[in-house]
């Protein structure tokens, strides 16, 4: 975004987008046993922000989410799930705010359509970082990795969306498969077992999850071959993606 | 509503409540292992539609559902839970709400505020309607429970909003606890497996059910009292308050 287009976008907002709403990308990256949440570093260096923007007039939401995270942070065909909506009127009372779009235009009006009241809904996505090159937009200063337990100060009721983001996707995990977008075409139960234990924050019983992945369907296992001393190499699988896509909207099957 | 209030809505609306926004209302109402949906009727006769409303523009959407559903079906007190924002944008190109909008008022101008696009937030309940007693609005003709199976017209993507309602309580039905409002606080595991299996639309295993539900902690066992014949009287069980709101937002601490 260049800066003629940050001056159009503030005289043009209340043209091109919706009133009042609002769309918040909680990314979340994952790479080698950590679990890290993707950040926009605002003009006021110590405070960061998720990629969040506004709807088109005649955008569905869906696309807006996924167009919102590709001009801010280059992220494109990321899987995003909507998770919640935040609608609590006091979350866009905020200074940390009318600080930074000053800095970005010095003829600000504290008025100004970007400082109304929003709803914001709240999209998630589970991303590989070490296959992913994010990079900031030109009203931020930086696009980064932020560890779950160390996070930076945040704008408006953020942390509270990352939280429920997190919450949801842990809630889900036992009756919506994961790690489409974590994983090469083939890989092992443990590599897996792996990406749960990291969610949930607790180790697993590995007897356990093999019999539930197994019992899902959304696993295709590859045959072994023999191959001298391969014996004891472990089982491949790979997602099968119309049960797995399947499985989003309507379970595992598991549970009762 | 009394019609001066009608009238008053459709002159205020626009100073009163958010644009783009608005709430739905999914109540569904168990009774005798049938599952039905709570519905108004619109001036249209044989249109229906969920009760729904308006955000206040310093009105938490939480609270906006609750006060929209007492104010539309009489209804209070009644737990809701926030499931899905529908976004799409054609979702508001709605004829039959101009023509029940100009039955109501003659005066009423094509491009009055309640026709712009409103992206809705949906939010569920489940009732036992034998405890309840809704009521329709005075901009409503009926309030009633339809079966799912059998529903009229709709407004709008009511349809798809039931739908999804239905598909996200089966969803979370293995991870967050389900009953609450629907049993007297002694009941039988019989009884509340029978509710699982109304909402699933199947049957499911005796055993399993009672291992899974005794070992969510959600449940309260009472002591059998010697009483005679009675011997083989099943056990009665009440929900344990506590940690059954705890696994509304954490799970039920089973599957993995």
């Amino acid at each position: 975004m260049k800066l003629s287009s940050i001056e159009e976008f503030f005289s043009h907002a209340h043209q091109l987008y919706l009133p009042a709403v609002s769309i918040d990308n909680v990314i979340f990256g994952f790479h080698e046993n950590q679990l890290k949440v993707l950040l926009l570093q605002l003009v006021n260096k110590s405070v960061w922000a998720l990629p969040g923007g506004f709807v088109g007039k005649s955008e569905h939401i869906d696309e807006a989410a996924a167009r919102i995270l590709k001009e801010r942070t280059g992220l494109n065909d990321i899987f995003l799930q909507q998770f919640y909506t935040f609608g609590q009127p006091e979350r866009s009372n905020n200074k940390i705010l009318v600080k930074a779009l000053q800095m970005l235009n010095q003829e600000f009006d504290k008025d100004h359509w970007v400082l109304q009241r929003f709803v914001t809904v709240g999209y998630y996505a589970l991303v590989e970082y070490a296959n992913v090159n994010p990079h900031p937009d030109e009203v931020s200063l930086a696009c980064a990795w932020h560890d779950l337990d160390k996070l930076p100060e945040l704008l408006m009721d953020h942390a509270e969306i990352i939280k429920k983001a997190l919450d949801e996707m842990r809630l889900k995990l036992s009756v919506q498969p994961i790690g489409y977008n974590l994983l090469p075409k083939e890989f092992t139960m443990k590599n897996l077992q792996s990406i749960y234990e990291t969610i949930l924050g607790r180790k697993l019983d590995r007897a356990n999850f093999n019999r539930k992945m197994l019992s899902s369907g959304i696993l295709d296992r590859k045959e072994k071959h023999y191959s001298g001393g391969a014996h004891k190499a472990p089982y491949l699988y790979s997602f099968n993606r119309k049960k797995y896509f399947k499985a989003l909207s309507s379970g595992l099957g598991r549970g009762f």
